[in-house]
């Protein structure tokens, strides 16, 4: 196999466990040598890597929530990359395959933890967005879960954000009435615009219960959450008889904010509306992934869902670009072009 | 038709809302005459009268929860009469039926309004217990919305109560493993004895959470859930994932106990276990009740299914009855012999 030649790759570890919003110096980059390959192992070269909400929550931290990754690794998510070395029959140099190994440069990885990328025509970065887990997500927890029924009101927090965006069209395509929650007068455009969503309504505004309350003159059947906090809180005081509660996200607790005020006890909440809360796991889906592919895909050639990608340029910019997820800075997917 | 003669009839209404755990001059009783029949009416004279902690619900109070019963009016909910007059012909004099008119000696109620008794065989009184609502709210409840498969651990609260005690046996005759909290250690000892339950808790003990822990070391598959409080935040810290909680009674704080400590939030629970929380309407399953009620006696003539009354004597004796089930003083179903 010849002598191994040393490739060197960096990759972001987690320094300390992030205290509220993560900061920059929660985080670390360094540089390693990538070891040589042994038998049915690739060496991969990252094109894009993903952020996501999710991550925060691996991260732990002072309250202890989730299971927690380990100080010093490396933060992990897909990625798509490139095959640049391989012991494996499966792979070839420059196949183009998703990965799990996260905020790296580039890694050596057994060959059955790669996959080949399957867009339907579409873009190789729809991969880790609209054809990904974020869009899994939207689809089968809009599809299976929340169920809207043709003329129900749907509304949906975060609407702008990569699952929002997915669950509040797939709503829209089952026939409901979707008002979706974002964070700015520009996304409320976008979405009753482009996304052709019912309603928008930012949640920044000072009148945004009233504006709710406007819209939801029946109640609200189908609540898709990803953000819990103050946004639940009001669209919880709107739900109707039998309504789905889809707990997706919960952004604005991932830092450590806890609910203020007096909400209602949701089990009470449930009990006096015969609703269900459901908390979903994309993973519980997975041997259903190619049909959603397949579906969304075709919905996106068919001009029904449009998709949006928000992509930061550079391996050093991860860091910050995770962090603006909670300012939802991003329109859509967020990714990161790291080369290729 | 012949002359009316006038029927005396006492009935208990609500004076006033009651502030917490209801007082007894909360209520009035009074004494009416019954008006005489119209066409298609009937005059029913009570045999037995149901207490439910459900009432409590309705009655409202300062936090002004639930659909408000309106003060001056006598307290709804089910009874088993006899047919004293008849201007229907679908009903004779002599005849047994279920009505709705609640906490009423008497009453004249349209043709409508009433239905025949059928219990399979079992005494009259298991039509407003195993047979009636609370046994239809275990068994659907159990059967529909918690699924437990065989081996799954299953918790039931206040399980020696109406609700609680179809649903734990329906469990544990679909194959799990129910573990039932109670309130005093004979309960426990029924629920372990004639219930066969696989284990049972007293929610007084000292060390109560030290025993739930150990008796859920693969975490709690399904929460049948009567009561809240303090057992159901003890419980919630042991379910597993994709878990299936059953809200079917906030007893702890129908009289305005509200949860203390810092229970995590629901949504961010449910999301980290895939879980899901439903609340559980008797109602919404109306049209399967005769496929329950032969279910149910069906296993209760094979001796698979314990079931339990406990009947005060005498009308005057209802709303002492009523305040008693929310210090969890009664085995089973908790009626009112009220006459015949």
């Amino acid at each position: 196999m010849g002598e191994h030649v040393a490739v060197p790759a960096r990759r972001i570890v987690l320094a300390r466990r992030p205290v509220g919003l993560p900061r920059g110096d929660d985080f670390a980059t360094e540089t390693i040598n990538l070891p040589p390959l042994a038998d049915q192992e690739v060496a991969v070269e990252t094109l894009y890597l993903s952020v996501d909400p999710y991550m925060r929550n691996r991260m732990g931290g002072p309250e202890g929530r989730g299971p927690a990754q380990v100080l010093g690794t490396p933060v992990a998510g897909s990625v798509i990359g490139r095959v640049t070395q391989s012991r494996s029959v499966a792979w070839a140099v420059g196949d183009v395959v998703l990965a799990g190994y996260g905020w790296q440069t580039a890694a050596v990885v057994p060959e059955g933890a790669v996959r080949a990328v399957d867009t339907h025509g579409l873009p190789q970065t729809t991969a880790l967005g609209v054809l990904g887990s974020t869009g899994m997500t939207g689809y089968f927890g809009m599809r299976e879960v929340g169920r809207p029924a043709p003329g129900e009101t749907v509304v949906v927090s975060a609407a702008a954000g990569a699952v929002g965006l997915v669950a509040s069209q797939v709503a829209r395509i089952l026939g409901a009435r979707v008002i979706g929650v974002a964070g700015s007068e520009a996304k409320g455009a976008y979405l009753t615009g482009d996304a052709r969503l019912a309603a928008a309504i930012n949640y920044h505004r000072t009148d945004f219960a009233d504006a709710l309350a406007a819209q939801c003159p029946d109640g609200v059947q189908v609540y898709f959450d990803n953000v819990g906090g103050a946004v639940s809180r009001a669209v919880l005081g709107h739900i109707a008889m039998r309504a789905r509660i889809v707990v997706c996200g919960q952004i604005a607790e991932y830092n450590g904010e806890r609910p203020g005020g007096e909400a209602p006890p949701i089990p009470t909440l449930l009990l006096h509306h015969g609703a269900t809360m459901q908390g979903f796991m994309v993973m519980h889906y997975a041997d259903r992934a190619a049909e959603a592919r397949a579906q969304l895909a075709a919905w996106i050639h068919g001009g029904q869902l449009h998709y949006e990608e928000t992509i930061a340029d550079g391996f050093d910019e991860t860091v910050d670009a995770f962090r603006s997820l909670f300012a939802g800075a991003n329109l859509g997917k967020l990714l990161v072009h790291v080369g290729g």
